[in-house]
């Protein structure tokens, strides 16, 4: 039973890609067109649009847009999708992590390349399958929800950590869209949402998101949800993944980890959501999911003012990688994976 | 050997209790003078000063100022004395969690009603004992660096929580007692400081305090120490403590027990660093620790500002409980409290 969320965070209108601007929520509502290739890369960049499944999108999207700005200028085939592939790669060089950017151009590159036809056509199949995949998106989320929503307990608060909503996708949700079936079926259940520092995406988008819809949200801050499980409070946690490896080590927002390990300790269940575009089968292990270092300013400001002493030293890893062993059970649109992971997720692709 | 730390939290000076205001901490450095009990039971709630043992100096002082206040009109010691007690009890429900409030104002009313002298005698001898408290503070907390000291690894990376430093104490620090004495032996280490969600502790004061002194700090989000811990970049945590159940079950701020978990999972040794006087012999288990809960703005504002939607639910406790099979050593005034704590505490107070 899929719960209808108003929310669409990215949407391909008039040629042109229109996200909800992340950066001013729950401030300001605002929506922002996006029109080049370039302003793709700094809207991923900048976080504009954020969260594994909607940067894959912005990045279909973003090859579209590169093709109609190539299209007005080149005629020569074969430039074009030289360098089509140019821009393609210069928007995977936006964010490191979520493998869901990679895989969403790569999809649209190999479309680009198989195409048989002149580049309006080319141009116009890559429009097509932005959108594709854009509406995909929302299937697939309602499929991990309704699967996810079984192994909710009644009446479950459940734990989540930054924002795997609506906003990190195109517009249901992998790990609130776990959320948001189980709420359907069952409105005794509540949430608790990590604050999630540095940029507090629980604080302003998970509860905004959540409010907005009427599901019951408790916000806490990240240290607390050991304090919480230790008082039976908490009878779940599901966190979204921004790169998985073949044997089930998940790469997600700073701080998943700690939760993970505080959820084994007290034998909290936890999960993650994601469809199987998460899932970075070219890799045997988390260590090497590349990390990505983001800027000191997310850690020493907060809303713009200096929260410490300003000689202080940095370090602001944006990801964290949970190891398979404190994953109870990979939500995806196939059904949920299940230890032993690696086989688990071998077979989830072969039938894929 | 005590390194020397320029700060001095709380002092009795000109018969009011001078103390830094520790809100407005690193923006600007400021004392204030408290002159009355009213003012006292404020700034310890507001937390003006705040830290377990400098609170406890706050409360003795507290007691002071009420005896000045009620030597001006009372004549009938009886009734002085009573009048003083309503005065202490007031002092002590200013914060329920930390035990030094309770154990300096129980020793200011045990002198009080000890004395055999007159109005003006008791008030000169509560005066005198509050200073003596205020000196024996810095010496203590010396003590403990110095034992502290001795366990530090070669060059190791300490991670604390909240702020367990000069800030916290009359002006030397528990947790950052131990770092000052160990960094005086050792100049290669150096400090992860949590910032420390709400209040920011960590980010606003440890951070300050410890850059004032030339610590090498590194100022870190509460969801990262796992991270930090899974590289090996932290070799001990160490932090303070608002109160110590016999059985070695610590309060702390909240997101200490989140840590602690941590800190198990990677085998980095975990340590509390308090003063006997934070040990509460009267209590068996964490259990029986009552727990503040706290305005919901710390959680819905940093820095004045809102940070999520506002139609969410907040709860606010201000401390958790780690549970004694998760600390590795107490260190007090009295050298290294081990496992197995019941036993090691009573010994310790026996020797007392």
């Amino acid at each position: 039973m899929a719960f209808e969320s108003k929310i669409k965070t990215i949407e391909w209108v008039d040629n042109k890609s229109r996200m909800i601007d992340q950066t001013i929520l729950p401030y300001e509502f605002k929506t922002v067109d996006i029109s080049t290739a370039e302003e793709m890369y700094y809207a991923i960049k900048d976080m504009i649009v954020r969260g594994a499944p909607a940067i894959g999108i912005a990045g279909a999207h973003g090859v579209s847009l590169a093709a109609i700005e190539l299209s007005k200028t080149e005629t020569d085939k074969n430039i074009f999708l030289k360098k089509l592939q140019e821009k393609a790669d210069y928007l995977k060089s936006s964010r490191p992590t979520a493998v869901n950017l990679m895989w969403a151009i790569d999809k649209q590159m190999k479309l680009a390349l198989e195409i048989d036809g002149s580049i309006e056509t080319v141009t116009k199949a890559l429009i097509e399958n932005g959108i594709k995949l854009e509406n995909e998106d929302i299937e697939i989320n309602k499929k991990m929800g309704d699967y996810g929503a079984e192994v909710v307990p009644k009446g479950a608060t459940i734990l989540t950590h930054c924002n795997a909503g609506a906003l990190a996708t195109v517009g249901y949700g992998t790990a609130l869209g776990v959320i948001r079936s189980a709420y359907a079926k069952d409105p005794t259940i509540k949430v608790f949402a990590d604050e999630t520092r540095p940029r507090q995406q629980g604080a302003r988008l998970t509860t905004w998101e959540l409010t907005q819809d009427g599901i019951p949200t408790t916000l806490i801050t990240d240290g607390m949800c050991s304090y919480f499980m230790s008082k039976g409070m908490i009878q779940m946690v599901v966190v979204g993944a921004d790169r998985i490896a073949a044997n089930g080590d998940t790469a997600n927002k700073i701080g998943t980890y700690t939760v993970a390990i505080a959820a084994k300790y007290h034998n909290v269940p936890f999960y993650i959501a994601a469809p199987l575009s998460t899932i970075d089968i070219s890799i045997k292990s988390g260590k090497e999911i590349p990390i990505e270092e983001r800027s000191h300013e997310e850690v020493t400001h907060i809303n713009g003012d200096w929260v410490c002493a300003k000689d202080v030293n940095i370090i602001n890893p944006g990801f964290d990688v949970t190891p398979h062993e404190l994953i109870t059970g990979i939500i995806t649109e196939k059904g949920i994976l299940r230890p032993n992971f690696e086989e688990s997720i071998a077979k989830a692709f072969m039938e894929d």
